[in-house]
């Protein structure tokens, strides 16, 4: 037996996650951990003036320190939406709250995951507040990349229909980000993994009354993270196998078959790359909904039919799509409406594209609420066991005038094989900081610039 | 069907914990709150010095607001280990970390919960910060055990297999007595109750390793807590059923058989007290070790014998003993051999009582881990059968001349039918105190009064 098995694949990840450098990243993985950093920073200024995003700052600087108090001490690290500084914990945990708002940021199929909401708040935070640079930013994001997906596969399919992966998961993504900043070694990392696990936390259960948790899970995950990874470097210790232990998080979070197995946290570390596998999102709603709603732009696109051309939309898809978005029926709110299988596709049919200012726009309109109607969703077997890896679209439209039209796509817009260009992510980040004044266009154009030049920054400052 | 049927059980839990006031409480049960609290505080001191907790502390200088540097903002709670002010969150965090480190703390039977770890330090902390009374402050905390425990006991021996329910149920406590300190409305507390649920956290993994995980998972109950009821006071909303839901705590992570029960979460609201339920330690370890425990002592005492007397003892337990105590084999440091069921019976062979110094000073030589090895558990149906609701106690001892000897005790030492009296806890109180140093022989004196007289104090500022 190896000594790799012996130790259990928690202590394997966590070598990994703690020898890996910059040198050892593929130039393709760098380049796209840039597009997902400019991606994500858009994201993070369009949170800007949400609700519960906006409570959370108001928490951050109730119980954080603050550069106006506390001018030359533990304020160091930079909250994008209210430009304030406070510590690192703090900013963390706002700027995912706020990146994690619009339904805008990345998400990666095959572990049902969203990594950049909670991989890159605790890797700026850190970054900003220990002088690091791009280099060494970039390689704490791709550490958080490879090791929150791996855990999100881990704990698959069974996990999610209970819990949100992006809090769990993420938990151990951002602890891996923020170890590589504060240069664990595996040791110590193994016991900042043990550390978020033993904190890793998020049910769906909000999604039923629309409530605000969704914010919450990303703000502790990045937070929770942080803080597992910043007591590692102090000597505190955690569980060597929080993942696979008999009293760890797939025993206590996946009860339900099929079981985890351990060989997903270790798949081709080093070879595979899976921050290339993640999607950007196109449509400003749940990723569950964008399958279907680019499978019925084509039949729209292809038979030439306009939204009051359609009598019925039945929307073939996986057991997950039913499963977060099956309880939300009549939407009030913009956010809940994200979640709605019949809102997206009345935006998508209406519009052509289901973005912000469609959501906030038209969200609840009679022409919206009309079509919502005529949506429905059912099982479908192949799109099932195609899920998680592969993401297919599969709608039948009956027209008004009787026919019955079939759309399919096999990777939605933004999926690694379809996705997005440069100038299209550029057009995307100028569109979600100007949404709600997050960043001027002078500054956007700047991001973009520091997004495209990460690799010189000698050290990462403020970034507005 | 009745509107709180309807509503589920959260919601009528939620609406309790609203609509207590302080004139509802019985005066034995406040009187019980004021033993609990003296029991706490010296927990709490007597977590000085220790390493993890100390680490905890770190963090807490590093991410909050400090005295020294912030003079006359959100520095206006009070971390009893350092004496340092900080926010109230940094100070729930650290003083929860503190009280949960020698295992001097209580312990609800029934659903085998800490309490006071939990409930305590997000009280204490926002009494201080809101310049609240006594009054208030006691309110706040039966809330707190009122709440916690009955979320404990629906979650039950299915969720505690896996989960550390003093870091689950006791994230719903912090954030009730935190909601009572806030003033929050029913519907408030519900959004609080469903924002602390999708926070809970904690998985037993770490005690095969002896990890630090313990003191993390009650400082991140005190401070997400208290975060879920600081943010319900700000609009921030949470899931209406996150105890009972189909996505909620029980369903993702109660997966074993028996299922929870959604009644035990309303049991007697208002009529029985659970708080009067809870048990002083009086061993300074787990819980678990304190039935047969105290049965091995009143073996030695009722035949005359001594440590080096015994061959053999078998200790019949419950199951959960087996789960937790279990995997502690061949244990290394004084927090380990807490857990250790040959330690806990070793130290009380020898000394007639396994507290702080005990431990300290002989966990660890020869005589306690020759004792160590002559002890085993196993399963016992009546005991098992009785636990949660009754912790019985019961031995067979076999002596070195041959004699097989039974022992038994119904209600082991702290339990409420054989609880400590005041003198007894002041005893307790000093020798904790003075422990670490935590506080001196005057101050601890100045403290028991002060317990003594909550009721009458106007507002509660610092203790120390």
């Amino acid at each position: 037996m190896s000594v790799q098995t012996e130790q259990g694949a928690s202590a394997a990840l966590a070598r990994f996650a703690a020898a890996l450098r910059f040198e050892h990243i593929p130039i393709p993985v760098l380049r796209r951990a840039e597009d997902l950093f400019l991606d994500w920073l858009a994201s993070a200024l369009a949170g800007k003036g949400a609700r519960p995003v906006e409570a959370i700052d108001r928490f951050a600087q109730a119980m954080g320190p603050s550069l106006t108090h506390d001018v030359t001490f533990n304020a160091d690290a930079e909250v994008l939406i209210s430009r304030r500084s406070t510590s690192a914990y703090f900013a963390a945990m706002v700027n995912a709250a706020a990146s994690h708002y619009v339904e805008q940021d990345d998400v990666h199929n095959g572990s049902v995951f969203h990594p950049a909401t909670v991989v890159f708040p605790p890797a700026l935070a850190l970054a900003q507040s220990l002088g690091k640079s791009g280099k060494d930013f970039l390689l704490a994001v791709v550490v958080g990349y490879e090791v929150g997906i791996r855990v999100g596969e881990f704990l698959g399919r069974s996990h999610y229909r209970i819990f949100h992966t992006t809090g769990t998961a993420g938990t151990l993504a951002a602890a891996a980000a923020a170890g590589s900043l504060l240069g664990l070694n595996a040791e110590q990392m193994l016991h900042a993994f043990g550390s978020a696990g033993t904190q890793a936390a998020g049910l769906w259960e909000f999604l039923r009354d629309a409530a605000d948790s969704k914010q919450l899970h990303t703000a502790r995950a990045a937070g929770n993270g942080l803080t597992a990874a910043w007591l590692a470097k102090e000597g505190f210790t955690g569980a060597r196998k929080i993942l696979e232990g008999d009293q760890g998080m797939a025993t206590g979070m996946c009860a339900i078959s099929p079981a985890p197995q351990p060989a997903k946290l270790t798949d081709r570390l080093g070879s595979r790359w899976a921050l290339a596998e993640t999607s950007f999102k196109f449509h400003a709603s749940c990723r569950h909904t964008h399958p279907a709603a680019d499978a019925l732009l084509r039949v729209m696109t292809t038979n030439g039919l306009h939204a009051d051309d359609i009598a019925k939309v039945v929307c073939h898809v996986h057991k997950a799509a039913i499963d977060v978005l099956g309880p939300v029926v009549d939407p009030r709110t913009v956010h809940h409406a994200k979640f709605s299988m019949g809102t997206v596709l009345a935006l998508v049919a209406r519009f052509g594209f289901a973005g912000l200012t469609e959501f906030d726009q038209h969200f609840f309109d009679a022409m919206t609420t009309d079509f919502c109607r005529r949506v429905v969703m059912v099982l479908d077997e192949e799109v099932d066991t195609a899920y998680p890896v592969r993401w297919i679209g599969k709608v039948t439209v009956t027209t008004r005038d009787g026919r019955l039209l079939h759309g399919r796509v096999d990777e939605p817009k933004g999926d690694p094989g379809n996705t997005l260009s440069r100038p299209e992510l550029e057009d995307k980040a100028r569109r979600l900081a100007a949404f709600s004044g997050g960043a001027s266009a002078d500054e956007i154009t700047r991001l973009i610039q520091l997004a495209w030049t990460l690799t010189e920054q000698k050290q990462l400052g403020r970034l507005l």
